[in-house]
C-alpha cells in the first residue's frame, strides 16, 4: 500500500517513519511538514541517514492523492480537522492522530479543546481505532480517529470488568503515569532537561482531555459510560506509560470473586488479541517490557479487605499509544495481517 | 549534642551524616559498620574527604554511651530488634529509622515483616516519630521509631481529612511513586542501571509493610482506623516520592465542599508545621521542589462530580522520608528548635 | 539459515535475539543458558512473551550442532575459549563474541586477561569480525572472533587516517564514553541506579583490555601498529559510544591540509560500507542517531593550530560494537546481502 | 555581609541563592530580575517556599548600592558589561559570573564572544576569580570576574604541571564532558528532555569561548601560554564536569618520572586548597563524589609508554564551576575564613 505521512517530524510523525519504513506491505510516498519542506527528512532527522532519502514537501491533498491511498496525519490538535475534509474528499482514506475526531458530539469536543469543531459534519462517520474493541467497524473504516496514549492503556485496562458489569462504572481511579515524549516535540520550561530530569509531578488531575475520551470510548462498547477520575503524571523517562486503574467490584459478585476468575475473565477476553499480554498471575508490568513494541501487558491485583480490583497496564506511549496502533489500525483497513510490520518484542534495555 | 550513627554505611546513615555534619547543634563522635569497620568513613564514600574524618568501628553499646548521648539506629529490619534493647540500657536515647518499632502490637509486625519480635516488651513504649502528629510525645521519647519513607507521605496528605472526618475511612487509594534510592544500597538485578533505567513499574499493590504503618499511624491520630489500599511504584529516578490519595467524601458533605475549604482546612491544620508546605490552589507539587529538603508539598483537588478529594504529596524519601525527619525527631527530642539544621530549599536542580 | 545462541540471557545475547526474530534469512532453532536452562527465553525476557516462545536449553555441542548450522556464542571471556574448540569438530560455524579469539599471540591474550589461554591452536585461523576492514577473509571463516564494542569506535575512527599514513601512528588518544549496557547485566555497586545515574567516571585509563585489541586491529589492517592511549568513560544511559580520538598530522602534511580533504577521505574510504555514515561538515555525531541501529557516525575536526585532526564516532554498544555487527558478519558468511535485517534507523527518542 | 544577585532566575542564580540563604556571614538583601520582578522568588522556585520570601526588583544601581556592600552578577554575556560599570560607579563590589570580564584584551573577548566590548577599560582591574591560583589578588578585587565552568576544571587540572614545566605546553588535550545545566535554563530543541535524555554528543571542538580563557589562565600563572585543543561533550545528566587532559611530559623528564613523583607534586601544590582533592593513587574521580559541593576532585594517570599524563578532574558545574566558586570569591573578598558557608560533601545519591 502506498501511504503518506502528513506532518511527518513530530514525535507520532517520526515513530510512524520508523514503522512504516520497515513494513512489508508499504511504501511511504510522500511526506509532508510546513515547518521544514524542502528538506530532506534525513537532514531534520540525521538517524535515517541510509535508510530513507525523501524531500519533505508541503501539503497539498491533491498531491497527496495522486501518490497515496492512505494518508497517516500527524498534526496537532485543531489543525488535524482543517485539513481533513479536503483530504476525505480526494478518496484517501485517513488515519488521524490527533484529538480532533475521537467524539461523536462536537460539544464535547468544544469543552474539553476550548474550540470549535470545524468538520463536525464527519464525527458521525469517524471510527474509533482501539482494535481490540472494535475491529470490525475499524476494518471498513475511511476516517479512523487513532485513540489517545493515555486512552489505549486506560481502556485495555477496564473493557472486560466493565463488559462483564463485575464492577460498579462509577467512580473508576486511573492514576497514569507517562514518560516525557507524550508532551510532544516542542521545547518548554516544563520539558527542559535539567528540570524534567529527577522531577515527577503529577498534573491536570481531573481535567485532561483523555479523560472524557475514556468515558465514551468504554460507554460505546460496554453499553454503561463510566465515571472516571483520571490522574496523569508526568515520569523522567522517554517513553512508556503505566496506568494503574481502582475499579470496585459490585457488592455481590465481590463476596464470590477470585483473583484466578479475574485471570480467566482477561485471558479470554484478550485471546483474539495479538498485541495485549496477560501476565501470569501475581505478574505485574514494566515498561521497559513494551518499550519500542505495539504491545500493552496487563496485570491485576484483587485486594478482597477493600472490595478492589487494581488493573494496572503498560503500553510504549508512541507505538501502542500512537504510531503502532495507526499501522494496526492501517493493517486492519488494508486488509493485511493484524501484527505484519508491529511484531517486535520490548526493548528491555 | 553528641550522637552516633549505628549502620552509617547505607542510604539513610549517608544520608544522616549529610545532615549531620552540619548541624550547629550536633557533633556526630562515633559511626558504626559491620561491614567496613575499621575504614575511614570517607574510604567508603569519597564524597565526604576533607569534611568528615572519623573511622567507622563495630557496635558495642558501651563505647557508644560512653562517646554520645543519643543514637541513630540505620540498620535492616530485623537488625534492630537485635541491638536496640542493649542500647537502651546504657541510657542511649535512641532513634530507630527501621521498621521494627512501628507497630504496638507484635502480631502485626509478624505478619508483615514475616519474623518473630525479639523485643515486644520495648514496643509499648516506643513512639511513633512523626513531628506533625504527635510532637508532645516525640518530645518526651526514649525510643523513637521513625517512620516508613512512603507513611509519611501517605499520612500527611490524609491527617487534616480523617481528623476532620469529611472522608470516609474506606477505602482510600494511596498510589505512591518512589525514586530508587528507596530500594537501600544493596545491588540486585531489579536495581541494576540498565534495566532499571528508562522503567517504570508497580510492585505489591497491597502488600507493601508500609500499608499498615499508614493505618496504625492515621487510626492512633484521627481515632479512627482507615483501610488503605497502598500501590507503590518504582520511577527511574534517585529521590522523591509522590503519593498521591484518592478519597470519598462524606456523602453531606460533598454536596456543600469547596476546594477552598479543603485548603483552608489543610492551611490551617498544618499551620503550626515548618516543614508542611500547602502548595496554592490548583498548583501540584514536584519532587524536584523538595529533593534534598525536608519538605513535604501537598497539592489538593476537589472532583465534585465524582465525589472524590484527591490529595497529593511530595517529599524526598530520604530526607522527610527518612533522615531529615530522624532530625526533626532529634531537634525536637534534644529540645532544639525543630528547623535547626534542617531549613534548606529544595534543589530543583 | 538455522542459528543457534549459546548464552542468550546476557545482553549481547538479549540484543542478537531482537535481531534474529525479525531477521527473514533466519530461523533460530536453538538457544542456551546454563543459568536459565529450562526456563523459556520469554520468562527470563517477559518483553519476548508473544514474540519467541523456545525453551533455553543446556550447552551440548553436538545438539547444537543437529539442529544449527552457525552459532553466536555469548559467553563471557575465559568461557568461550573452553567450550569452542568442541563446537568447530562438529562442523559449526562460530561467531564469538568474547575477547578470547581477537588476539593472534596468545602472550598478548595472557598479559590483558589474567588467565592462560586455552586453545592457542586456534588463534591463527580466527578471523577478526570488523567488516568494513576484513571483508573477503570474515566472508570466509569458521571462526570469527567479533570486535569489541570500543575497538569499533576507534578503529573505523582511525582506519582511513592510518592507511593513508597522514598521521603519526604514535600516540594516539582515544577518549571513549560509554553507557552502562557495556559493562553487561550483572548486578554491582558500581552499576547499581542510585549511585550510576547521574554520575560520570573514567576508568581503567591505559589499562583496559580493548587497547591491545584496538592496536592489533589497525595495525593489521593499515600495516603500521598504532600506539593508543585509550581512556574509557562510563556514562549514565544505557547505550552507546562516543569515541572522540586524537591523532597528530604528519608535519609536511599538516601544512597542505584541509578539513575537506579529510572529508574526502573518509567519504570515499567508507563508500562501500553501508553502515559507516560519514557526517557533512561541521556536524558531530549524537548516539540518540544511532541508537538501536547498527549504524556508526563519524565526524571530524582539523585544528590546523595544533595540528591535530579530532575524530569523533558514535555507535551503539550492542549493536555495531556488540550484536549487530555479529549478524553483519553471519550476513557475510552466509552469502547474504549485507544489511539484511539490520537496516534500521537510530531511535532519536 | 549584605550582598545583592542580579539576575538571581537563572541556574547561577538559583544555585547562589542556594548557597547564600545558608551562608552564617550573608544576608541577602536584594535580588533581581528582568523576567520576574515584581515576583516573588519562591513564586518563580517554589522550592524556596519556607525559606526565602523576597520579591524580585529591577535592576537600579543606587537600590543596589543602598542596600549592599557586594553584586553578584549572574547576567547572561553581553549584559554584564552595559550594567556593570554604573554599579562600580556606586562603590559596589562586584563578582561577574559571566564571560564579559575574564579577558585582559577585549580583541579575544571580540573574536571568541562575536560583539564588541562595552566597558574595555575595566578589563585590566578585573581580577580573574580562581581562588587556588590567585588568592591575593582576589582578596583585594573590587570586580571579580568569576571563571567559567569549564576552565575550572581544566585549569585546575594542569596548573601544577605546566608552573613545574615538566610538560609541554602545546599541544594539549583537554576532553570535557558536562552535564546539561551547563547549557542554562532557556529551552531549546538539543536540551528538550526527550532528545537530551540518553543521549551523548561532542561540540564546538576546538571553538568553545572557554578555550581562549583556559590558556590565558593558565599563561598567566605559569607564564607560558599553553596551546589547548578544548572538546566538550554534552551527557545526559544534570550537574557535573569530567575533564580528561592529555600531556606530553618532556623528553628528558619522562625518562625518569613515576606517577608518585606527579602525585606529590599534586599534593603539595594543593596543601593549602581546602576544595581541591587530590585522590589516592590509582583512583579516579566521579562526578557524584562533588555533585553539590565546591570541591574540585583529581585524579593522575602516567603512561609511561606514551609519555602522556593524564589528568582528570571532576567537579560540580554549577558550585566549583559557577557559584560556589563566587562565594569563595567572595569568602576572600570579605576577609571571611574560605570554606565558610561552603564544606559540603558531595551528594553521591
Amino acid at each position: 500500500m502506498r501511504v503518506a505521512v502528513v506532518g511527518a517530524t513530530g514525535y507520532t510523525g517520526l515513530e510512524l517513519m520508523k514503522i512504516l519504513v520497515a513494513h512489508p506491505k508499504v511504501e511511504v510516498t510522500m511526506i509532508t511538514s510546513e515547518t521544514y519542506k524542502g528538506q530532506a527528512f534525513s537532514q531534520v532527522f540525521p538517524a535515517f541517514r541510509g535508510v530513507y532519502q525523501e524531500t519533505l514537501k508541503g501539503l497539498i491533498p491533491e498531491a497527496l492523492a495522486s501518490r497515496a491511498e492512505l494518508v497517516f496525519l500527524c498534526l496537532p490538535h485543531g489543525s488535524s480537522m482543517k485539513v481533513l475534509p479536503a483530504l476525505l474528499d480526494t478518496g484517501l482514506k485517513v488515519i488521524d492522530l490527533s484529538g480532533d475526531f475521537r467524539f461523536k458530539d462536537p460539544k464535547v469536543y468544544e469543552t474539553w479543546y476550548h474550540m470549535g469543531h470545524e468538520a463536525p459534519q464527519l464525527l458521525k462517520d469517524a471510527v474509533f481505532g482501539l482494535p481490540e474493541l472494535f475491529p470490525a467497524t475499524i476494518a471498513q473504516a475511511r476516517l479512523l480517529a487513532n485513540p489517545g496514549c493515555y486512552v489505549t492503556g486506560v481502556v485495555l485496562a477496564l473493557a472486560p470488568l466493565l463488559k462483564a458489569r463485575w464492577i460498579y462504572p462509577t467512580p473508576i481511579f486511573a492514576d497514569c503515569k507517562s514518560g516525557v515524549t507524550g508532551g510532544g516535540r516542542k521545547p518548554s520550561q516544563r520539558f527542559h532537561f535539567p528540570e524534567c530530569n529527577e522531577s515527577l509531578t503529577p498534573y491536570s488531575i481531573g481535567q485532561h482531555r483523555h479523560q472524557p475520551e475514556m468515558e465514551e470510548a468504554l460507554g460505546a462498547f460496554a453499553g454503561t459510560k463510566p465515571q472516571i477520575l483520571f490522574s496523569p503524571h508526568l515520569v523522567p523517562m522517554n517513553r512508556g506509560i503505566i496506568s494503574t486503574v481502582y475499579t470496585r467490584v459490585r457488592e455481590e459478585k465481590a463476596q464470590v470473586l477470585s483473583l484466578e476468575d479475574v485471570h480467566e475473565l482477561y485471558i479470554s477476553f484478550y485471546a483474539p488479541c495479538p498485541f495485549v499480554r496477560i501476565l501470569p498471575l501475581r505478574e505485574m508490568p514494566n515498561t521497559h517490557d513494551v518499550r519500542g513494541s505495539n504491545f500493552c501487558d496487563i496485570g491485576l491485583v484483587w485486594s478482597k479487605r477493600t472490595g478492589t480490583l487494581v488493573i494496572a497496564s503498560a503500553l510504549d506511549n508512541l507505538v501502542k499509544g500512537a504510531s503502532g496502533q495507526a499501522v494496526q489500525n492501517m493493517n486492519l483497513m488494508g486488509g493485511f495481517p493484524e501484527t505484519i510490520g508491529l511484531l517486535r518484542p520490548g526493548e528491555v534495555i
